[in-house]
């Protein structure tokens, strides 16, 4: 096992009800600027219950971050908050709309161009406070210190890390999911289990534990996905996918292992050069990194066979096959298509992604060895 | 799944070497003082390296705290910590100096009688910051806000808990294990074998991910402690029992699930009775617990026994007994006796037991259930 560190400050609220603590979460001298998406949170009720929880509190809004959350549009909040003097902030949405409350928060107390948090070169020192009330299991973001923007002016995409941006407290209310739409339940299934699978499918460093804590997410999500979808009002089902996906990725699964996010890299490219769903390129681009990266990944992927999917072939490579195709066919079983072609990306795309890294001079993988031509290779394959 | 709220502010710092951190996780001007037990820690270095990386710091000293941490022994630390205005607490060694030090850190901010703490008629309200070094993976106190406490002069044991005694930080290095004696490893693998057991075994409630989480812990427990019995300086297996020790009861596991401490409720009463270490106390009681309550517990139980133990009777009162005899197995194939007359315990301890929890009208477990006639049974099967 590997030295590591564990911090995770995040309190989490979670269950029916629970947005009625807001008040008692957030002092009440703070000035809160309320930040959301597309604007389902005026439908299905939340927005309703947020109001009524803070009647007492000084409440402003920021509506409309999209899906890949825009650079530009951040902007214009960090502009609202400076001017109206925003100590607090409350995304209240799925990873879209909290990411990009992280950024706004990083990005105010920031001396340099913003633009620096995404390209690395500015080091956070600071960031408002974030409470979180995540409406659509799928990043982790509600319970970790990442987020990932998109810039619309140059089709680009990166993500950036900070212990200031972990939420102070995020709520989670399963009951808030029940009027999501198929295809962001498919999403965050397929979601959640990839990012397991970025902290798992690496090498053997002797870690039983987080090996099979990583498993029995995998498991329970193969479990609960299609249960979640056939009956969206189901609260134990709901609350279940909830709780799979914040342990995804708050860091518990990861501590002392290898990791390599090949899969994420690659599928930020595809999102932003055609805004396929954050989801459908883990899905896409996965498997192609499970068979070309095979050797390097050869016994997490055998052991993630056996235990996950119950494949038992004595051939390594068919095991390895057969894997991949279960994996497959359970994004497919999700509403999820699996191939670039489903997606109408083409040749040109997959130059263009293989230039965008040829021209960083990106290299990633748990072995530093996924370079622009594997990387050409995993894309061919995905057709 | 039930409501739950989740909120663990522990930042471990896990791996070799890690105690030379300590200078940078302590702020210059605090004053420390450093508590330990019996003296080990000056015999395998740890001390050493405690004191190295504190070279610039104002260090005091308390030694001598007991297993099973005497109350009359933590008040002259009070006593200590009040006269030398100590700001910062450092407890080096194991579940006993760490709980003791946590109850120093709470009474030292009480204004009524530390007793109170105890006794559950004080409200905690602050405690001065504590930064741990674990040398014996076991009780899990390490990363929560728990602490056990025992009364010389009344042969009373009780625990308490406050989420201001978290340590602030945790330094778990597998090397300052390497020199435990077999009984304190044997001792801290059924301890956290069975702390996840009374998070588990009680009733479903719908949470496959949290049953999953806590049989990974429990399966990797029952790998790992062999192999460090037999070969106590391999840093693997030494690191995979630290860390399966610490997600044992650190929040992770019991989310939104029912709990049932009544295996710890009466083994506290067989170690303040008479000194018998906490782990054997509880390899005793469990099983007990496991026959007398297998109504209440029948699905968990046949679920653990599937799982854990491979047991596939399909006569549930069969599959019962050999779950329970496989749990004995595994205590007893650790080195730790099972039975009440290994330890010399007889009628009249059980009659004592029984006494108390009358007298304080006590009734526990996860349905309220278990009533003093319910611990006679328990213990009389255990003779």
């Amino acid at each position: 096992m590997n030295n590591f560190e564990f911090h995770n400050p995040t309190k989490l609220i979670f269950g029916k009800g629970t947005i009625s603590n807001l008040d008692k979460l957030i002092a009440p001298e703070k000035k809160i600027l309320l930040t959301y998406g597309g604007g389902s949170i005026k439908k299905n009720g939340v927005y309703d219950q947020v109001k009524k929880a803070l009647k007492n509190h000084n409440v402003i809004e920021f509506g409309g971050i999209e899906p890949n959350p825009k650079y530009e549009t951040l902007l214009k909040a960090v502009e609202l908050v400076k001017k109206e003097n925003i100590d607090f902030l409350l995304p209240v949405g799925g990873g879209s709309v909290i990411d990009g409350t992280k950024f706004i928060a990083a990005a105010v107390k920031l001396d340099s161009d913003p633009w620096n948090i995404l390209n690395g070169k500015a080091q956070i020192k600071a960031a408002l406070p974030i409470g979180a009330i995540l409406t659509l299991p799928a990043t982790g973001t509600e319970m970790n210190g990442n987020s990932v923007i998109s810039k619309l002016a140059t089709k680009e995409k990166y993500g950036f890390s900070s212990k200031y941006v972990y939420p102070v407290f995020s709520i989670l209310d399963p009951e808030t999911c029940f009027s999501l739409p198929d295809i962001q339940i498919a999403n965050g299934i397929v979601d959640a289990f990839v990012h397991v699978m970025e902290q798992y499918l690496t090498y053997p460093v002797n870690s039983p534990l987080q090996d099979r804590m990583a498993e029995s997410i995998l498991i329970t999500l193969t479990e609960v996905g299609p249960k979640a979808l056939k009956n969206k009002t189901d609260y134990n089902e709901m609350a279940n996918f909830m709780w799979c996906a914040t342990m995804a990725l708050n860091g518990a699964i990861s501590r002392g292992v290898a990791e390599d996010w090949t899969t994420h890299i690659i599928g930020h490219e595809l999102t932003a050069l055609h805004e396929i769903d954050h989801a459908q390129t883990l899905a896409v681009v996965l498997p192609g990194v499970m068979s070309v990266m095979r050797e390097n990944k050869k016994e997490k992927i055998l052991q993630y066979g056996q235990r996950v999917w119950g494949v038992n072939s004595s051939n390594a490579n068919t095991a390895i096959d057969e894997t991949i195709a279960k994996t497959e066919q359970f994004f497919e079983s999700m509403g999820i298509p699996t191939k670039l072609n489903k997606y109408s990306v083409g040749q040109d795309t997959i130059d263009t992604i293989v230039k965008r890294f040829t021209d960083r001079k990106s290299v990633f993988g748990e072995k530093g060895d996924v370079n622009p031509d594997a990387v050409r290779k995993i894309l061919e394959i995905r057709k």
